[in-house]
């Protein structure tokens, strides 16, 4: 008999798991998830993830074949198959995790970062199909990138490329702390922290009054500052101005280096639609050398924020299969 | 009888046109040029250079057999052929070169721009044999990147991928006009005509002696304030630890985006050695995510000054046989 065949997304995230398994068009079979924070150990994680998978699948109700595993995960290096130094996972240095799971499988066992992954899924279920060069900003709490190069998602040397969260502003000028050490780096300006912290920063330049000003920063959230601007809040739209703006600054160095057809923007702030994608086109085409100017595409997500960290770990597995046929 | 085979290099400048017979190996069996501003139409430019290329082809003195055309010039479109809107050519608009070549041959052309021509000439014939993720800097007047990943060349959706030259150093603080009508790109700090202007900027701010200060800006060059700064010339050693510190923080950048195996460093102004290498590789690392440090090579380019152009160009046909094969 045809077994149906399916990849299994996994995303491994700071607080929970989530994986899905997922066919060929993108139609998740199948979910459940396991909380990260309870394992001290990543073998004892994988044991009780991999068990967990098992009794999810039998629920799928009709026999399938997997053909792989997909791992978005912080830090996750698809060239050595581990996770390096993650800042948010409860485990320290660097954790072999497709050799772990290989105690449990035979089978093809990817990693890399969640943007790479996301990225992926933007080319083979979201709006990036037929796409050959183009680029997947995700932004959460901090920012991630991944970049696709004549089709193929790029790694880099190391398996590291794409932290374009982790390049300078302003080098020398910009002193924003920032979780990785330095200072200064995009993902201070532009993420759901860096929002926050913008606001601040207009409420203590500035005499305006603001509703956001009764809330402290604790309490702060996008989604706040969000309603404020469509409101008209004078700070909270100086803030997504802002912010966007130093987007664009630096989504024309992207556009300089690798020359893509479009730029997707996932996650949160995206979904603030033109009051972050106008100023971060605006101040994107002013930087742009004029042989790129009004052709790079700035697009939002085709991925559904709910399930786009699964879909996009699963992607990884089906590209593998494709580029091998 | 056996023929052997070689590809014609062409490098097309705004005063020379230099092209040369290359073997597989890089060596150049015959040499020659014609003056590119003697041709007001691009027509009767190729006509003049391919009728020139057959006679120096007749010198070689045994018989060879030419496998394609590779050209490198400013703004050289691979996608289409094409040089788009060349800002030191004599010719206007957008030159469809391999089209009109093709009224004289039915063999390949190849047509891209010159630091990408130099970039797949480090991988053919240079210190890039045998990397798959590399980046080459070309330091003359202005600044060129070309970028390597997975072994191709990027050329980006456009054609147009790797000019870092025009990204820009602190958006909206770096002053400084660029010939391209914005401010603040790399090169306008970062190549030859970038350190004479920081030599100025310099003896403007400072009190100092120098022996600098008795040349006026046309009189000075790389190579004076490259002797001077050999002297221990206080205002010319700034002015090269200033320009290696732009180029390292871009240089981080580039690491972030594409997370290469090595950076080369091409041209005039790489033949400064430690003067620039030094503070680009210390403000390249201090720019670094941490999981980059200490991991990628800042290297001189192999190619030799001389003939690189010409090697270039003609790398761009073996590469595409490379990748045929």
């Amino acid at each position: 008999m045809h077994k149906e065949k399916v990849v299994v997304g996994i995303d491994i995230g700071g607080t929970n798991t989530v994986f899905g398994f997922v066919d060929r068009t993108g139609k998740i079979l199948a979910e459940d998830h396991i909380t990260t924070n309870h394992y001290d150990e990543p073998e004892v994680f994988v044991a009780a993830l991999y068990e967990k998978m098992m009794i999810t699948a039998a629920r799928i109700g009709r026999e399938v074949e997997i053909l792989g595993f997909g791992i978005g995960a912080p830090m996750g290096n698809i060239n050595k198959g581990t996770i390096e130094y993650p800042a948010d996972l409860p485990w320290k240095g660097i954790i072999p995790l497709a050799d772990i799971f290989a105690k449990h499988t035979s089978l093809p066992v990817l990693v890399t970062n969640d943007a790479n992954a996301a990225a992926v899924g933007e080319m083979i279920y979201g709006g990036a199909k037929g796409m050959k060069n183009f680029v997947v900003i995700t932004l959460g709490t901090g920012l991630g990138s991944g970049f696709v190069v004549d089709g193929k998602l790029v790694y880099g040397h190391d398996g590291f490329a794409g932290e374009i969260g982790h390049t300078s502003i302003r080098p020398g000028v910009s002193n924003r702390d920032c979780g990785c050490g330095r200072k200064g780096c995009l993902e201070t300006y532009v993420s759901a922290t860096g929002l926050k912290r913008t606001v601040l920063k207009i409420m203590a330049d500035r005499l305006e009054d603001s509703e956001l000003r009764r809330f402290s920063f604790e309490e702060l959230d996008s989604k706040k500052i969000y309603e404020a601007a469509r409101r008209g809040d004078p700070i909270a739209l100086d803030a997504f101005e802002h912010t966007g703006a130093m987007l664009g600054y630096k989504l024309a160095d992207v556009v300089a280096h690798t020359n893509p057809e479009a730029i997707f923007l996932f996650g949160g702030l995206a979904l603030a639609k033109e009051l972050i994608f106008e100023p971060a086109k605006e101040h994107m085409e002013k930087n742009l050398l004029y042989i790129y100017r009004d052709k790079v595409k700035l697009l939002p997500s085709e991925l559904s924020t709910q399930n786009a960290a699964v879909l996009g770990a699963s992607s990884l597995v089906w590209s593998e299969m494709d580029q091998k046929r």
